[in-house]
């Protein structure tokens, strides 16, 4: 396969705010040749998800950035089409880091095997991956929620939001969503079993909140910010606890909103109400990892957890998708899928 | 003691911003005579602390507030005059709840006996009471600070301050403090064994705390907030923690400062740097209150610990020394002795 072309999608040009397609270029270069400890992997699905926004910018954050001009990275499931290592045969599926690409040449070590017997592999990018480790070890190790008490989660009906709710009520809470339409609101309750889901496009979100927590909110599991979190704030109980897991909303600003500067009231109810607020990525709780593989899996058998996954088709259709990610617009846990 | 007449100080009018000393009202009323179960007490001295002017203020908050007309409360260190208690002689020494006044009735419920030959008795108002409990408590519990970790708190000469950074010291850590101008400053380093102390008056505190915590900052001890918070944040290091016990530049707000809104920025700092920050207060680890007790006075007893006591005489001059707490004018521990 020497020489073999391929395409891929690299990043353009560091957006200003929000991601516009020309902000990323569809090239086409040679896919290379594995060395010593190497495959070659061809691409069948890979995940866009809301923390590869962060990566786009330049300046030190908890993911280095990607540099102008290379691959977008992040998850990605493939098939080995040739191997220079031992343990990997051509036909294997593998979970790999290797991006926005058609094929990559990756080395072994960073890859993990997986098993097409035991689940459709794309859910390696989702709920027995990177986003259902985010919302198990999240929820469970920051949030600790207690039978009885109340979780509310923003993007319900997304990748980790759904699962964050779904685990809840596994632990005998009540638990509350939010989402972006009435679409994803209904689904969030009738297919995903939350007691309640919000519509924040619809109406006052605080009288919403009021209505949907009658005993207060014990844990609010924060992947929004913005104008979510000043709703749910007020609503907090004390000694509840706020895993922060992400602030979509705000992933896009060029600049801080206008004033007044509500930290310190922010604060106030940090102190006030003695709130736990803890910011946390998934590799923070790497060492839980088989616990999560062996909990979850046995979950999605037993169909106490349920899971969609938005798939777009075609590598060009990426930047497109990712931006509507941005905005809301997926409907479960996005992917693009290669033919 | 029938009919006696005693003076004690009333909010007389809820404070908007700084409060005045028309805010308070010294007024003469009978003491009262102790019913079953009570005691009649005479103060010694009486604590004045920051968190007292969050009662000042209607609405909630981890405090009830205190009404208009009603004395001003908190802890005190008493005499018992009159006992009709079992367990109470007149002549033992108490701490109490019973705030601002010469004398009180009081039910022996709430209160704890003092024995002089352990310590000077206005201790039990300071480094062996709650102020340093707050200090432990939440030092140890929250902040959690390892061997050679650097631990940041404001208000360095203070109550909280002081010990916060001792008790750093003793646990192997790098303490650096924050304080108003040079003789505090110089007090904290030289007398407490600060590593450094900062003046927050004195220019760039940013550089200042660049300079100071070469290795960045693992614990902040938050008992400030505003300008010294904003200062701090991005100097703290990945997986620090942040106790949060007080915010003394913000209780005399009497609305939100200009824009821009920092909210978006303080969360992100929180996500990317996976912080922990807890508000507490100190009644939230009372069960560990014996185990304080007893390491503290040992430290003290053993000349690791040092404190400062800012003594001032006579029941008319409280609201004034108060006020003046809150601007920083103190110099250590608040008391007000009476005769």
């Amino acid at each position: 396969m020497n020489n073999m072309k391929q395409r891929r999608i690299v990043l353009a040009s560091r957006p200003v705010g929000e991601p516009v397609e020309s902000d990323f270029r569809l090239e086409t270069v040679e896919a290379g040749t594995p060395g010593n400890n190497e495959v070659l992997l061809k691409t069948k699905y890979f995940s866009l998800d809301p923390y590869m926004r962060g990566r786009m910018n330049d300046g030190p954050s908890y993911v280095p950035a990607i540099e102008v001009d290379a691959p977008m990275t992040g998850g990605a499931v493939c098939e080995v089409m040739e191997s220079n290592a031992d343990g990997y045969a051509p036909g294997d599926t593998v979970l790999s880091f290797t991006g926005w690409q058609e094929y990559a040449v990756a080395p072994v070590k960073g890859l993990r095997k997986l098993d097409p017997a035991v689940a459709p592999v794309s859910t390696a990018l989702g709920v027995l991956g990177m986003p259902g480790m985010t919302a198990y070890a999240g929820l469970l190790n920051i949030g600790q929620p207690k039978a009885g008490e109340t979780v509310v989660v923003g993007a319900a009906s997304g990748a980790v939001g759904a699962l964050v709710g779904q685990i809840a009520k596994i632990k005998g809470c009540r638990a509350v969503g939010i989402a972006g339409g009435p679409a994803k609101c209904a689904y969030v309750v009738e297919e995903l079993g939350f007691d309640a889901c919000l519509d924040h496009r619809d109406g006052n979100l605080r009288a919403a909140l009021k209505e949907a927590c009658p005993s207060g909110i014990d844990v609010y599991f924060e992947n929004i910010g913005g104008k979510v979190f000043e709703a749910v704030l007020p609503r907090m109980n004390n000694f509840g606890r706020i895993p922060l897991c992400g602030l979509i909303a705000q992933y896009n600003m060029t600049e801080l909103a206008p004033g007044p500067d509500r930290t310190a009231s922010v604060m106030r109810a940090f102190l006030t109400k003695r709130l736990t607020v803890r910011g946390f990525i998934v590799g923070d709780f790497a060492s839980q990892a088989g616990e999560f593989q062996r909990e979850m899996a046995a979950w999605v058998r037993e169909g106490r957890i349920r899971y969609r996954e938005d798939v777009v088709d075609g590598l060009e259709n990426a930047p497109a998708a990712f931006i509507g990610l941005l905005e809301g617009r997926n409907f479960g846990k996005l992917l693009v899928r290669l033919p």
